[in-house]
């Protein structure tokens, strides 16, 4: 990466749609869910091989600065950007820009969850790298992920002419964004060719996204105002808890980028990328074994069992299956789910019920 | 119950059929399978309404019986014969019969399984009853269970001749005993309406079933006799260690009922009765909800879950399953158990493997 590019990453999310093992004060980028390394562990990595630490930010929120500063110590303090309240990728993406360009007007940043799993990292480098050109040029950057299967759960981006012609990986300006289809429209977007998953990865400019933010969102362009008034000074952390909580949660898609200019999309195949939204998802990127399982517990032992998860996180304990299929197991310590592959998403259902039963213990 | 009607309850079984809850050093009688009671608590009950404690034996083996004294503490101490080794049924039968014909000549004793499921305990003591009217006649009354589907996993016996005219509980001749049957021959047995599954549960006369070992089973009779001639002298120790672990290991249903005289079956149905064998087989007799579940787990949230048993013995732990159909979840502090119900039986090859891998812990 060049001198002026930064990789800003997003780590403020709760969400417990890996519940059991993701819980309101534990979230899933902070979990081993996949082998030694956290998800978020696994993000920085990746980035760490391309951008010095130094250039590598972290938003999050107050209570996750110490696990996070625990698992990644390579980042230096000064580039956590703390919010007082979660507000939405929309002013994650502001408040991002806002403090980059303060420290360097010629910032080039890259917007990345922590909480996705990417199994081919240097493809990825690559396609950063491509990225981070494109915007250099003052593109807003979307990165598409090809699709694999005709998802419902995922917002779609529709390619139109091609931006340039003589570019090593091919890049397209956006038609459009759209909110997550129905089966059948699925199958269409699928089947066309022009359709790319919204991965939520987006490179830009800091100065390019600012003036966009200016244009299309007026009350967080003037919250921001203020805080690159107050941004270095003693006054700085009371400008933000002062001005943070009454922002509208918006996320960057919807609030900018669906009427912004110069917007393309980089469709990438072969990244092996999951959003890791639910136990069926994160079952589809991982290597399974010759039964077609996967499994993280120590102890285990399988007959005739296939397609199946198999998630334990005590080393002590043995986790037999016979005859299973299809199935997603997780084994944790005052939880455990036996969940039939294709109804994982239905854990939002039982987080839920907990929720209206008041089993805060659980959640 | 009559004066001399005893109640002998062989408690010395090891077994991991249902591991992973029963193991090496926890057999299944020992254990709560089925809710406050163990196995060994609830046989025990269904006798003490009918016999007076004096009058029900214990048979075991020295390592179970502080437990077993710990769970019934209303047999007294003389109650208790120790094998010094188990040495198969017919030998427990000999031990008993020979202590018991020494404390009272004319005792009648049933031999009772400290590990089966009874639901119905008042038909049960009724059919006991009957039984022991019958023995007292001379006969070698063997309770039958009316066959509910082909099972292949009991010996049968055939029906012959009623016994007897005018007696209100039908019973017949034993024609033969057979073996755990194929499919095909199950199916003939059950739709013969002439075959009894084989409880393993017998009652006679101690003299009749003495006289029978005498005739059948030379060798036992003489370490017997040995037995006999010591019990109640300060030999009576040393003589049992030294005879005991000579025998050999042989079924009363082998080495005597199959050639002896006078043996009827007395066919009980709807006793609501399990050998517990097997996962499966306890799911068989247990009452399910409107689901088609049974849940012994304290915390239990099930969706879309059908025909499922979910055994937890830890009450703080929450066992969720979204969509599982057919299914047994056992969950006990070191293993966790998940097995499709009608490949339950394969547990014992789980054990198997265990050993042959030396996973001793988990046995």
């Amino acid at each position: 990466m060049k001198q002026h590019d930064y990789a800003v990453i997003m780590a403020g999310g709760g969400g417990t749609r890996l519940w059991p093992v993701s819980r309101k004060n534990r979230p899933k980028q902070l979990l081993p869910l996949l082998g030694e390394q956290t998800l978020l562990q696994g993000t920085v990595a990746r980035l760490a091989d391309v951008f010095p630490a130094e250039r590598i930010l972290v938003v999050t929120v107050a209570p996750q600065v110490a696990e996070i500063q625990h698992q990644v110590p390579e980042i230096p303090a000064e580039n956590y950007l703390i919010e007082p309240a979660p507000r939405g990728t929309a002013s994650v993406v502001g408040l991002a820009a806002t403090v980059l360009m303060k420290r360097d007007p010629e910032a080039v940043m890259a917007i990345l969850p922590s909480d996705h799993f990417i199994r081919n990292g240097r493809l990825f480098q690559y396609v950063l790298t491509e990225s981070f050109e494109l915007a250099r040029k003052g593109c807003l950057v979307t990165l598409g992920i090809a699709p694999l299967y005709p998802s419902t759960a995922f917002g779609y981006i529709e390619q139109g002419k091609p931006f340039e012609d003589n570019l090593k990986y091919p890049v397209y300006h956006v038609r459009r964004f759209t909110e997550k289809p129905d089966e059948k429209t699925a199958q269409a977007f699928l089947g066309s060719g022009e359709h790319s998953w919204n991965s939520g990865m987006f490179i830009w400019r800091a100065d390019v996204i600012r003036d966009e933010i200016r244009r299309q969102m007026a009350s967080l362009s003037s919250v921001l105002d203020e805080v690159q008034r107050t941004w270095g000074t003693a006054e700085q952390e009371q400008t933000l808890q002062s001005v943070w909580p009454g922002l509208k949660s918006e996320t960057i898609d919807y609030g900018v980028m669906e009427n912004a200019d110069r917007v393309v999309v980089l469709p990438a195949g072969g990244l092996g990328w999951s959003d890791v939204g639910s136990w069926d998802s994160l079952f589809d990127v991982l290597l399974q074994d010759a039964g077609g399982n996967v499994t993280s517990a120590a102890q285990n032992l399988s007959l005739e069992t296939h397609n199946t998860l198999i998630y334990g996180d005590n080393s002590d304990r043995l986790i037999v299956t016979i005859g299973m299929d299809d199935t997603v197991i997780v084994d944790t310590g005052d939880v455990l789910l036996v969940c039939k592959a294709d109804q994982a998403q239905k854990v939002r259902d039982v987080v839920e019920l907990l929720k209206k039963h008041e089993q805060e213990r659980y959640l």
